[in-house]
């Protein structure tokens, strides 16, 4: 089955995507819209794609582009801890170092670490921490390292000399799988955390109260929200949509009279489905 | 004034603050968290870091930090279209380039036009889309083009041969100052949108209908939001803050009210000021 992602190959999607997808056909994609693009065409029959924390791509894009294709749906969604490791060349050593590559937001997460065990050592900006440790694999005599993930380790023969050398212990990444069917993504080798339900609403027009209003079709059905974002249209100034997740399994009951009653007050509701949310490996 | 922003040099953020702080001494820094240092530190009188839609830095870091900061307000907020502009070195022609460089995301995001315009012409990512425009500079003969913004251009004297390369028009980042103290920011020369306040609010449990009762506060008093993001703590699945902004100048009565009603709800209230926000040029 041909999947698409976030790419650069070796990027922290990508090492998402092979724990979802372990036989899947990997495409990499250069934006988060051509992931779109490639699940509407068809090319691929799934994609996958960041939805929070990510330092590769505007993840903002990734609500914007949920709204914009009301024919794509969420199948599962993915949380990995974001962990950074330093990778050299199999045949250097760590004397060897005299420079260290990487995206410039992944030095930065790992700024305190570098300048106490690395202090002095120049640091280079990379456009992905992927590119970064294809560079260190493919320049034995440079003396350089990377700051890089995993996969990007295995993928191009590295040597990892320090792991989990970010700054902050719980960062972590979200991403979603999305896709056309309305089909639930299960994988019993993956942590389960839960179950939820993700929507996108759009008031009727902006006034005092309307999310207020909304809300409260939740509210006094004790359903708990998990997640709430408000994204301006690009419509105008002063109109919005909110994403918003409800936590626990689908009751036909409950979310259906929910959703019927989104209706009645003339919110516009594009239910993005019910689906489970795993832990990855970082 | 020295002030902190999210760098590179000639990053969308320069071009920002550039407009922001005219007569600054701009301190560019490596990630959003180092900005945020610089201000509580002192080093920076303030600093200017993305808020929504940047390609560079995880924007969500800002609402993190401000979280993390109860001493750092924000005085003012600014929204600035995204335009891409194609540049050469100014010795070089149009017929000469054989290679374009940029971001990956800004190349993605010019993807339509340079596929119609430059088709078959090989890119290549770069770390920012102002370390492209740099080595565009640097190097008159290796026929290349940057895709970069217009301070860039000006900075390192290329000539920008198109101009607004962008797939979508109405890409926009915005941008927040922030400092330590409550003070409010103004510019007669900018263009004014408005006034907001901006408060992160923790509920005090997470149960069903919290927020709800939050909004509440707001929704009957006719209190207009513009925008909310809910936001995971460190500390655990299942706990919550949320980023506020509500529309209008400050009213002592309605304003003062409303915060004594959230306190008596427990709700925890980090009240980040009332602000203008002003529409920069791209």
């Amino acid at each position: 089955m041909k999947i698409a992602f976030l790419g650069p190959h070796a990027s922290f999607t990508q090492l998402a995507t092979a724990q979802l997808f372990p036989d899947g056909e990997l495409m990499p994609q250069a934006s988060i819209l051509d992931c779109f693009t490639a699940v509407e065409t068809g090319e691929a029959a799934k994609a996958v794609v960041p939805l929070e924390n990510s330092i590769e791509g505007t993840v903002s894009m990734t609500l914007d582009y949920l709204y914009k294709t009301p024919s794509i749906n969420i199948e599962a969604e993915a949380v990995m801890p974001i962990a950074h490791h330093l990778m050299i060349h199999p045949e250097n050593s760590v004397e060897d170092i005299d420079r260290i590559y990487s995206h410039p937001q992944a030095l930065a997460q790992s700024f305190h670490f570098l300048d106490t065990h690395y202090r002095g050592i120049p640091r280079q900006d990379f456009s992905s921490t992927a590119a970064a440790a294809k560079y260190v694999s493919e320049n034995k005599d440079l003396r350089i390292a990377a700051v890089a993930n995993q996969y990007a380790a295995n993928l191009y023969g590295l040597k990892i000399i320090n792991r989990n050398i970010q700054d902050f212990e719980q960062n972590h990444t979200r991403f979603i799988i999305i896709s056309r069917q309305q089909s639930k993504y299960d994988n019993s080798k993956l942590e389960f955390l839960g179950e939820k339900s993700g929507m996108l609403i759009t008031l009727p027009e902006d006034h005092p109260g309307g999310l207020h209003q909304v809300l409260s079709v939740f509210a006094w059905r004790k359903m708990n929200l998990s997640k709430i974002e408000s994204r301006t249209l690009k419509t105008g100034l002063g109109n919005y949509f909110f994403f918003i997740n409800v936590e626990g399994p689908w009751e036909e009951v409950l979310h259906g009279n929910a959703l019927k009653e989104l209706e009645s007050i003339h919110a516009d509701v594009d239910f993005l489905g019910n689906y489970r949310e795993f832990l990855l490996e970082s």
